[in-house]
């Protein structure tokens, strides 16, 4: 990682496009880390052409052979909702997926920029946005089974949009709104420091210190306690903390989140009991859920109820077996910067680093030890979960405790009131 | 082919966007002809997205599964040039190559919006240039092929970008140059009637009258003589002249370039002669050839010169063995729509539509007879030319004569002065 490029003078004293380009910056040395020679694929949202031109040019820079963009726009998306056939919902261009996969197996990195309207889909067919999803997921199975384990280096950060500003700021005018989120965005993602890749090397030893400690006390399993939740999350066997950024299979040291602040690891599968409440509302794929409260008995959701989308909720707990049983469990400090913002962002990869939180579906390989050399039966055996889906969900505040559970059975406290103890 | 959502308002009456969605609906009724269910690959540049929004209603409301656009950005090409390392320029993404490839071979239909900057490579390294079009061209070659046999169903057509208009207009702000340049586009598109989908099905019906007499005809050879020009076209064994809509190995009959006037046919690769001269400049993947001249023996080129663009001509003929060759020979009278208009489009899609003209490289398999079915020997044995590349290249003008030569040595006037006799 080089800081040969980062700029000297003050965040502050920046114009708007150089704020841009110094994130642009971070997305390709820290997020990256793209290496010489290396192809990447973008995934996007039309909103972040400008973004994208300076991210694209970073890459070059560091010396991409080749940077491809692919486009998403909510417009066609809608289109396609109101005019498609009904056959279409169960469809995905399989050959995109395929491709995608296929790049990362040549050796590509994966940039992902996140921004596009949490609420698209939110007055359309429930019914045809599950059937689509199911599709994707299924289409983009083997594109995604890269990531999962971090084979490849790859990096998801977000940009600002019209849409989801106006959900951030509903009292600004978008005009406003819109530069507003960026500001919020620049300082979620830590560059707004003189020197952005040094300092996120430094947070970065900050939280592999945590997830050292975390690693030397070997819990058997986190017990959360405060309004509406007593929950005791099992861990799985032989599990892994992890946080910040990691070697990837490919060698290439990457931050797979911008921002990032959570230490996580993966549950047992079969060993999570009691209720949770969340404690934020949840954005999914364009449907907003929001006061979710969920009973789990052996590790698997037995009832589940939300003030608004418990449709959506439910159908996506039974997207397949694994969807209602949990594949991450992640603490967050409550002093992170994001909670402190006092922002909902409407944007799971913002509001997870905002309060320690769960995931719905697929466990991380990585978070089991040798967990990336085993196959899925092997993986199982240990507690790790298998599904389609990954969907993380708040459940940490300031108002939360959590205790770490012991083999023997006796407990600790890890966090009180939202805060390491 | 439905006429229902063709609009009866005149078109003299409409707004810029009933104008652009009209375009959009011939693009996909007339141009794709798409069928119900059926997928479309849309290439385009983002000056189109509102085009291609249009469009993809269109796609969805004739019962499209799935439309993708993949779209291409000026900027970022540039960037690659100025910042990409050397090994860049010899490497496309072929799982995105592979991937369209795939996208035909189960039944996705193409459609290309062309119109991207004429000019944009032309301050670039011609070695650079040259290296990334071979890269490309080898990378996309499997497909090209569905597309060059007419295996599917494809179309292309122009949508303005500022940098176009700017060539086509130099006189004209680009605030006025852009709306000029739509308009020409719709005139040569022929929807400015009240009923474009039955007026294509009309104009269609005469290019195929036209396309039976040539057929007919079985000529051996084609007589070009003008100023600059004396060329004899060798025609190859059992050749088909083409023109118009046609039907595709799918069985659905579409309508390839919007606009189309020409009929055109394959010569034989070792029997073209003489000299010729272009009619009109040629603008080849960004860069401008002018006044080319070149002289055949044997039906390849022996020496080609041009006032500008000479380095790039030469490296185009140098690709490869076929690139000296030629592939397509085209008949357009100068009555033609495009070439009353007086406008040098800078676009072989229009300019290849007002003038007769020749094409170097890859053969259309389609125009010899039951060439669909032939392997790529036999199809050289008949005549039939390959190569990566495939330019047209406009040789026909008002002052230029074409004779018909049959087998027997004797010939007889086929144009006089650019008209059909
Ligand atoms: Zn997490
Ligand atoms: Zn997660
Ligand atoms: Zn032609
Ligand atoms: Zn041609």
């Amino acid at each position: 990682m080089s800081t040969v490029e980062a700029p000297a003078k003050p965040f502050g004293t920046l114009t708007f496009e150089e704020k841009l380009d110094r994130l642009a910056l971070v997305a390709v040395r820290v997020g990256l880390n793209l290496q010489p020679e290396q192809e990447v694929v973008i995934s996007a949202s039309l909103d972040h052409v400008p973004f994208v031109r300076r991210i694209t040019e970073h890459a070059y820079k560091a010396g991409a052979k080749a940077v491809t963009t692919l486009y998403a726009d909510d417009e066609t998306i809608l289109a396609r909702y109101k005019y498609a056939p009904d056959a279409s919902f169960d469809f995905t261009p399989k050959w995109l997926a395929d491709g995608i996969a296929a790049a990362y197996g040549s050796g590509a990195a994966r940039l992902g920029i996140a921004g596009a309207n949490p609420a698209l889909l939110k007055d359309q067919d429930p019914a045809k946005v599950s059937r689509a999803n199911v599709a994707t997921s299924k289409a983009m199975k083997p594109a995604m089974e890269p990531i999962t384990r971090h084979a490849i280096n790859w990096s998801i950060l977000a940009g600002a949009t019209p849409a989801w500003a106006k959900l951030v700021f509903p009292h600004l005018h978008e005009a406003e709104a819109v530069p507003a989120l960026w500001e919020a965005i620049f300082k979620a993602s830590r560059i707004t420091g003189d020197d952005p890749v040094a300092d996120w090397k430094q947070h970065g030893q900050n939280i592999a210190a945590q997830v050292d400690r975390l690693n030397e006390k070997r819990y058997s399993a986190l017990h959360f306690r405060g309004p509406g939740t007593d929950l005791t999350v099992g861990l799985a066997d032989d599990h892994l903390w992890a946080g910040g950024g990691g070697v990837c299979g490919n060698g290439i040291f990457c931050n797979a989140n911008i921002p990032t602040e959570e230490c996580f690891t993966t549950p047992h599968k079969d060993r999570v009991s009691g209720t949770v409440s969340a404690s934020k509302p949840l954005s999914h794929q364009g449907t907003l859920i929001e006061n979710i409260q969920v009973r789990f008995e052996g590790g698997r959701i037995v009832e589940a109820n939300a003030s608004a989308g418990q449709d959506a909720l439910r159908k996506l707990i039974s997207v397949d077996e694994g969807a209602s049983r949990l594949g991450e469990v992640a603490l967050v400090p409550h002093s992170s910067p994001i909670a402190q913002s006092g922002l909902l962002f409407w944007n799971t990869l913002f509001d997870e680093n905002a309060a320690s939180h769960i995931a719905l579906g697929q466990a991380y390989a990585t978070c089991i030890r040798e967990g990336e050399h085993m196959d899925e039966a092997t993986l199982a055996a240990k507690g790790a979960n298998t599904s389609l889906i990954h969907v993380d969900w708040m459940i940490g505040s300031g108002e939360v405790d959590v205790d770490g559970v012991r083999t023997d059975g006796t407990s600790e406290p890890l966090m009180r009131q939202g805060e390491w103890v």
